[in-house]
């Protein structure tokens, strides 16, 4: 077949240029059940028109729920996968998604999905752990990857995202790449550490945020290497939440915190490397401290927003490393506009290495992540509203708020309900799904303020939790919680944590049958 | 005073000499609400001599209650912690402790007890983040630390435990040393980091258990050392609780498991090194690998317990590395009997790096622990009975079930209480306290059974987990909350991980209430 020229400039090692082919070409190659790896993170740099040409097929011969697959994407994919789930595609998903389809599928029980630390996903597949059932000891059947360019050795170079893609690549029976033409190549942006499993592994060498100790781009045997399909489809990202009263309130009380953490010498000048989250209190946390003209700060986290940008460009911030760059149109135009000024500020590194415990730790990170409710001993739920209903995934959260030097939950205290405008507290008497744990977490702020929970019992905890961070509808039934817990306690001796089981997730079922969590009566304990 | 020819044998430090002291003349050193380190870790290397002196100083005196410090030891310190907790003089307590006074007065409200994983809580303390309040700028005033040998150079040979104190002793603004004579010196056992904070920590460069890259003692600015006292008190640790037909069950799965991982290629044949709890299971599984005949095992773990010895000795075992070795007054003898041989075969580092979530996940450890209760997702709680009464605290549990390869809980699938012989149910419908994620563990094996967790969704793992490990006694009633839940998740689209909340705890209140868990009826939900 005719290839393109911009194709053919992009494609640097000739043999897989007998190997392109046309998207509908390689349908046949699909089966039910198959495993299938795809490249992409937080909505970029997935593969496309091959999921596309397959929603497709699926579409027109009525293949719903007779085309299944599990499929493994280092987080997000985005669009495709919301396609793939509303024509009921996936029969197994891990770890982390992004959309409506696909969040209603996993509820409506179509999809086993679980969730991951994304740190260590990519290797357990490797281990072979998700694949154990199979008789077959293969891992992955398939891995569709998104590329930008592919290197004389035949390697690929990957565009916004690094994600699992090193890792499922290694364990991948085939592999089809998909050159998006639409894109400039991100060669030169990423530097990556080809997995290697114990007891053969070494130290992540990594003592900076800007150290690059890997290789840019991913090494792969040609001759697994299947087909070679153009894209010429640009990545969707919606636009941002703007900031509100809310998220610059969060923003103001994190500078302030920031502010007297350097003043007693807890934290240098600029601060420690940061890791932030999505989300429009992500934005606005990072707009404050733009606003703060806060110098010389790093960043080392899993995804940067367009917020980064405003960020470099106000000359608060050095250096950012992730494993994703989830810009909007907008923002790609400003990164490629100025690509010789961010290409030498900018890292993108395999997730397992921007999310790896061990680095984590060794830079002494501030990891900012927000929940979906934060118990008043300190336990986060960041994935199942009342308990079941799962949103996104844990993603990245426990990774950076386990290893953190300091680990920092913003949330705003209250949320709007259909009949209550503060119908939903952010601070409950015990978390309905734990994914931190109260082991885990330094500071929990609200626009209302911030808790500081170091060194802190329990006790001490929900004192200042209640005190700082609740929404003022609900400090004193929170607090009410909490005293009749206490003397419940201290009549069965066990005062280290009170609770009263019978009503502590009284605030969820109020909020189920009533639409809000605003309780009348607490059952009788005795 | 005079020195004894024991303790001047024992000091190679001459000037210390000089500060040699009785306890009693160092009472007028401490004050109420001082910042104290202790050495320690599982109940041995904690000193002796001046809690003892300071405890018999607060009971002659009547100072219960007047004379309270915050106490902080690497885990456990044992005999003395007790004591101090019994006379009140405990106002704060991190990160772990073991023993009924101390648990007593925590859950009586007396003792501002927090538990934080091992790997972090030292780091933490020196960061500042503990002793925040203090306008001092101290972190703490006084280490007491026990030694069993002083080098040239003024630094301290620990004995038994590691610990903190290589943390402790660089934030002290006064040391005190206890020389233990009544023991043989350890020197030559250890492999210590001295603490390096963050933005200049570099990576640890362990590779293989038995790499030792540290220094051999601890070291110390010797201006410091305001007092050196002779100990003639051995550790006093109680006999190893028997393995026994429950325990032997859980090691035979766990044992056949682990072969048909070497079996389908995801373990070497030996293994993984492995980490290994307290208690009558552990013993039983090192007593089944013993039994088993796998030969070069290695041990990753944070402390060592007398069945290691036996699977040293029977030759299965190559090397072992901890931060504490709790030897019986027996295993101790042997210890010392064959020090030529062992001191070979093994090494003591500090809890920051024998907990290190870096090291743990490089080596690709094998984690076992036993929980307080999991549920049929796969959350676990390993603290607070019934949610609220604290045992011992997190200790390293969570270091290691986050990081290792392979993650495993194990627990006895019912436990009795006065009324009813099979009254407790190591399987719940929701744990009533999380310090283990679902996101954390891969297999979970009680005397019934073992259920493999990798890859499966909240669904599934409940199946597995009710199937393979539940009790009889306890099958019907978890299979009738699951199929409940999900009835009523179906309705409310949260079917990813279904619970009702009104029922999710009354295992634990029906506990309380019944003396069994055994729950006649579910309250209606809709």
């Amino acid at each position: 077949m005719t290839v393109s020229k911009l194709l053919r400039e992009r494609v640097r090692y000739a043999p897989y240029l007998a190997k392109v082919r046309e998207a509908h070409e390689l349908i046949p190659l699909f089966e039910n059940g198959q495993y299938i790896g795809w490249s992409g993170f937080t909505g970029v740099g997935a593969p496309k028109v091959v999921p596309h040409a397959l929603v497709e097929h699926v579409e027109k011969n009525g293949l719903q729920g007779k085309l299944r697959f599990n499929l493994f994407v280092g987080a997000s994919a985005g669009f495709e996968e919301c396609r793939w789930a509303e024509h009921d595609m996936i029969e197994r998903r891990a770890p982390h998604q992004v959309g409506k389809p696909i969040a209603k599928a996993i509820n409506a029980g179509k999809i086993n999905f679980f969730d991951k630390h994304l740190s260590m996903f990519p290797q357990d597949l490797t281990y072979g752990f998700y694949s154990r059932n199979r008789t077959d000891g293969k891992v992955l059947d398939y891995t569709i990857i998104e590329a930008t360019a592919i290197k004389e050795d035949g390697s690929i170079v990957p565009g916004p995202s690094v994600g699992g893609s090193p890792e499922f690549v290694s364990v991948s029976d085939k592999i089809i790449i998909e050159i998006n033409t639409a894109t400039p190549s991100f060669e030169g942006l990423h530097d990556i550490d080809m997995p290697v499993n114990p007891p053969h592994r070494q130290p992540y060498p990594y003592v900076k945020v800007d150290d690059k100790c890997g290789v840019d781009s991913i090494r792969v045997d040609p001759e697994r290497v299947v087909a070679i399909v153009e894209s010429r489809t640009m990545d969707q990202v919606p636009p941002n939440t703007p900031s509100d009263h809310t998220s610059k309130a969060i923003a103001n009380h994190l500078v302030e915190f920031f502010r007297n953490e350097v003043r007693h010498g807890r934290l240098p000048e600029n601060l420690h490397p940061l890791q932030s989250g999505i989300g429009n209190i992500a934005n606005a946390v990072i707009e404050g401290l733009t606003d703060a003209r806060f110098k010389h700060l790093t960043v080392w986290t899993e995804v940067l927003q367009d917020s980064f940008l405003d960020l470099f460009e106000n000359g608060s911030l050095d250096y950012a490393t992730a494993t994703s760059v989830r810009l909007t149109e907008k923002g790609f135009e400003r990164l490629f506009k100025n690509w010789d000024q961010f290409k030498n500020k900018l890292c993108l590194r395999s997730q397992v290495v921007s999310n790896s415990p061990e680095i984590i730790r060794r830079l002494g990170v501030i990891a900012m992540n927000t929940p979906v409710e934060v118990d008043i001993y300190a336990h986060a739920n960041s994935t199942n509203v009342n308990g079941s209903r799962m949103l996104n995934g844990l993603g990245g959260s426990a990774d950076f708020l386990r290893n953190a030097k300091l680990s920092i939950m913003h949330a705003p205290s209250a949320r709007p309900t259909k009949v209550d405008p503060t119908g939903i507290s952010s601070i409950v008497p015990m978390a309905s799904h734990v994914d931190q744990t109260e082991h885990d977490l330094d500071i929990v702020v609200t626009d209302q303020g911030l808790a500081d929970l170091r060194g802190l019992s329990p006790r001490e905890r929900a004192r200042e939790i209640i005190n700082n961070c609740a929404h003022p509808d609900y400090k004193d039934l929170l607090t009410d919680y909490l005293q009749r817990s206490e003397h419940y306690a201290q009549k069965h001796g066990c005062l280290h944590e009170p609770h009263m089981l019978k009503n502590a997730h009284k605030f969820h079922t109020n909020l189920i049958e009533k639409g809000t969590m605003k309780v009348d009566a607490w059952d009788p304990v005795d």
